[in-house]
């Protein structure tokens, strides 16, 4: 069991806790936010923190969040509070022939600040719109827009990528020496997230076809740069 | 989208959040404590709050950290300052006719609570048995168990599952019916986390054979009482 979860900078994991933007790899950070689907956001209320997954999407170099007014949390984000958006993909289990070197690969990306509303009309349904090209590239296009109504029900805010550090882990087990001829496998079980068959709703049949980039569903290939992906 | 962050219980939504063990169903919980890989850990630092991806395991009605002396995060989990360990499954993405009834299909739970830790060595050793027991069935008898040194080195807390709520959502989607017409295709993308062909260690190919279980290793599986499985 590797300790990565909040230590210094270690050869074996890369951390990178920077004040700005331009000091971190835009290209690692954007491609774990990316592909991830769910965010853990952290806040405090009269000293307890507390951490809402939530979805999210980057928007150039902020990430967008929502939330209704009829909701709680709206005025969270609202208040300006301290806020830590944690993004965590698992990508395998490290197993290793002694226990404590058991790990898990994975890459997290962790944003500290705080939110900024989004208010204009047309930039809010932008922000929208990325949250759902963000599960499914081309979805904001094919289905109804937000009306004026459910605009106004819903208060879209902005976290700056600007205090981002990313923290992965990749590769074999790394066992001590002396265990290395001991008769326990050791190797990586790689996970991924997969789709499988879509559902249609069954309350109401729906009308139109069953969008592309359903079949063969894959957030790893979305979470890469535009031009790897094609 | 709907909103189901972190807002009043409502119809389509579970949330428990009381303040004693006997008031939540351990049922439910547990199937989500046992089913996922890793916890979402926030804590405090002057007003800042941080959200740390763990591992994690649950052993009867607590959960199970452990950080290495090496680190930062242990002082944090001795200290007795308050946590919040949340855990998430993602289940499907639910995809409406209309952009603002979009969903995704989860299961999540908050535990509130602060750490205690574990310092008889028995005990140690039986929890971080446990975490390994966590991730695949059978590997904390399968692995050299931790020495006197590791065992130094690595300190042990546990949350005890009293302060906890789950959140979830499932089905299909939720439109308006003035929507339902629309040529937009509606419906559920269940999403599953698969583990693909075990890598044997590359530097040092293992001499132990590949541990069972990992053929169609399946974390829903894991997280159903022991008497479902089989």
């Amino acid at each position: 069991m590797d300790k990565r979860e909040y230590s210094p900078p270690s050869p074996r994991s890369t951390v990178r806790r920077l004040a700005r933007r331009a000091s971190y790899d835009p290209a690692v950070v954007n491609a774990i936010l990316d592909e991830a689907l769910v965010a853990s956001v952290g806040f405090v209320e009269r000293e307890q923190p507390f951490v809402i997954p939530m979805a999210f999407a980057r928007q150039d170099e902020r990430l967008i969040l929502h939330a209704a007014t009829s909701s709680r949390f709206h005025r969270v984000l609202a208040s300006g509070a301290p806020l830590c958006v944690t993004v965590t993909l698992l990508d395998g289990l490290v197993l290793a022939r002694s226990a404590m070197h058991h790990s898990v690969n994975y890459r997290s990306v962790v944003v500290l600040g705080r939110a900024e509303e989004v208010t204009r009309d047309d930039e809010k349904l932008a922000a929208l719109a990325r949250l759902l090209e963000h599960v499914l590239p081309g979805r904001s296009r094919a289905s109804r827009p937000p009306n004026a109504i459910e605009l106004k029900a819903t208060r879209v805010f902005a976290v700056p990528l600007v205090a981002v550090s990313v923290k992965q882990r990749s590769g074999g087990p790394l066992d001590d020496p002396e265990d290395l001829a001991l008769p326990y496998w050791a190797g990586v079980v790689p996970l991924a997230q997969r789709a499988l068959g879509p559902i249609p709703d069954a309350a109401h049949p729906p009308v139109g076809v069953e969008p592309g980039g359903i079949d063969g569903y894959d957030r790893q290939a979305l979470g890469k740069p535009w031009e790897d992906v094609r």
